[in-house]
């Protein structure tokens, strides 16, 4: 699973999404393949745990806006997918799709679709192994099962993060929430030329696949920042039994994300709490940076340091910032919209 | 796939489904695992040709009935793809779900339906390796992924049917599409006693997993017949690239379809272009029929001789009476409602 429903806001009958799959659906996984539905993938029986699989669910006016372009749905619902097998250390190697078109959709979305799907397929290397299509009155919805080739150290998992260890992501966060502020209309006017790579992040992320294969080697644990950073700390703290500290000034922006935020601090701060970055985030022993240096140098990945693995209470996550001083997140992990 | 959108209704765009699926979408899956999608189930990348996969995926209001008891629903959604596995040769081992629920129903509901989930589940031994659950402003949409274990003598594939081949089905056609009928009003009043097994059989099929698993030794083609009988002849003979010659008299019927059907012609021809009846339609050469009949005491399994390759042109279907005159339906394998 990418963890089904974490992080996500309380429904109307006022449960947690998470808390509601954890009640129902855990008991029915195991611990060999399912690992209790705690871990962002299962491992397919009879693989000897070498092929894992991952799916995710996407509905129109939920996950993403129907008049999104439909060549980039389609890559989005791919990349979602390709990056949590990116962060088990597994490389992507076919996709099943399962996909509910509403009824009046056009051949030519219908194609532009496909054709999205394509080009992601070829640039991933994977096949479309198969699925299902079907036509819905309701909402155009999509699930995207993805299996990975689990490297030569196996799966690197959300449990094992050990005290001292350092907390690493890869490149920036905030992109992708503040692309879609934009879209809402919600910054104002934005000049085309910072508002156009923010939309790119939010409409299509580019998964850390090439650095992600190389992670089992020596990361402790990792996950896909994917809920939003602090929830996925949360995941990852919790599935660990540790605590996390966050320096809130250390946590990467890109260019255009900088220049949006610079003197609206509440935005800065909420950016923590946003989703859709699907950046690697890890822990690893200090004594692995030569490998992790190596690595990021190799996949030209962009990796920084933002905190460490601490001794407060199992699945905390502390944000502070640069005078140690607490910072609060409003909302965190908030993915819908 | 459960070959996608194969038999259903054409749409308001006016092309067929499963016309669209080949054309947009089997030239993304390749030859090794995806078999451009013409078969019922691809198999996973490395795992030497070992775990086969399926998906399926139902809409409220299109693939049931909104109001159908939710354990049920799940049930026939597992049900559906252990069925696809069988046809196959092989055995299921682990299951992958992404839900997406109406935002309305309440956890009873999503209770009830992780019930049906978990009875399913340990009556097929397979875990819940993974998925996604969402929340959706729409109607229910479910996709199932199922992983089988392929049987010894690799898949059964719907390829492989040779002139001369008999033509036999496990059980009785036609139940299902008479339960929805009963639960439509469309049969005016039916009996309790006689409504009951036909309603039971549409919300919940028994897959002929027993025997599907050594189906592999003896069956040059299969698959499950879940468009209709007809529509999924066609579908065989169409990728064997032979004729089938269906006898109309031989079609089993269970007790209470016979007696329903008595005296309404129509109503007994339509069954044979209905939908839902979960059962094996397979060749194999006359000469295996010690192996058959072993296999079908073996598992306790009906097993019934319909037909035969012909040598007509590929892909036709001839549904003849006891007079050899031919037959026609007037819908095949519609499965909308």
């Amino acid at each position: 699973m990418g963890r089904p429903g974490e992080g996500r806001d309380n429904n109307a009958a006022g449960f947690g999404e998470f808390e509601l799959i954890a009640r129902l659906f855990a008991p029915l996984s195991d611990a060999a393949h399912g690992f209790q539905l705690t871990d962002d993938v299962g491992l397919v029986p009879d693989t000897d745990n070498r092929v894992c699989v991952t799916s995710d669910m996407i509905v129109a006016g939920v996950h993403f806006l129907p008049d999104d372009p439909p060549d980039t749905i389609a890559r989005k619902l791919v990349r979602v997918n390709v990056s949590d097998i990116a962060a088990k250390g597994a490389q992507v190697s076919g996709l099943q799709l399962s996909a509910a078109f509403n009824r009046d959709r056009d051949v030519s979305w219908i194609e532009a679709f496909a054709s999205g799907l394509a080009d992601d397929l070829a640039l991933f290397g994977a096949p479309l192994i198969g699925g299902d299509t079907v036509r819905s009155p309701g909402p155009d919805s999509f699930s995207l099962t993805a299996f990975g080739r689990v490297g030569p150290h196996g799966l690197v998992r959300r449990s094992g993060a050990q005290p001292g260890d350092g907390l690493y992501v890869t490149g920036t966060i905030g992109d992708a929430a503040l692309g879609l502020k934009i879209l809402k209309g919600e910054l104002g006017m934005v000049p085309l030329g910072r508002r156009q790579p923010l939309v790119e992040r939010y409409r299509v992320p580019t998964p850390r696949h090439a650095f992600g294969a190389g992670l089992g080697a020596f990361a402790s644990s990792a996950l896909d920042v994917s809920d939003g950073l602090l929830a996925d700390a949360g995941h990852l703290a919790t599935v660990s039994g540790v605590s996390l500290d966050v320096s809130f000034d250390r946590v990467p922006l890109s260019g255009s994300a900088a220049r949006l935020v610079k003197g609206n601090a509440d935005l800065h701060l909420s950016l923590m709490g946003a989703g859709d970055d699907y950046e690697i985030l890890f822990t690893t022993s200090t004594d692995n940076s030569d490998a992790l240096a190596e690595l990021a140098g190799a996949s030209d990945t962009p990796v920084t340091r933002i905190g460490h693995v601490g001794t407060g209470p199992a699945g905390t996550v502390i944000l502070r910032d640069s005078a140690g001083d607490v910072l609060t997140v409003p909302s965190q992990g908030f993915r819908h919209f």
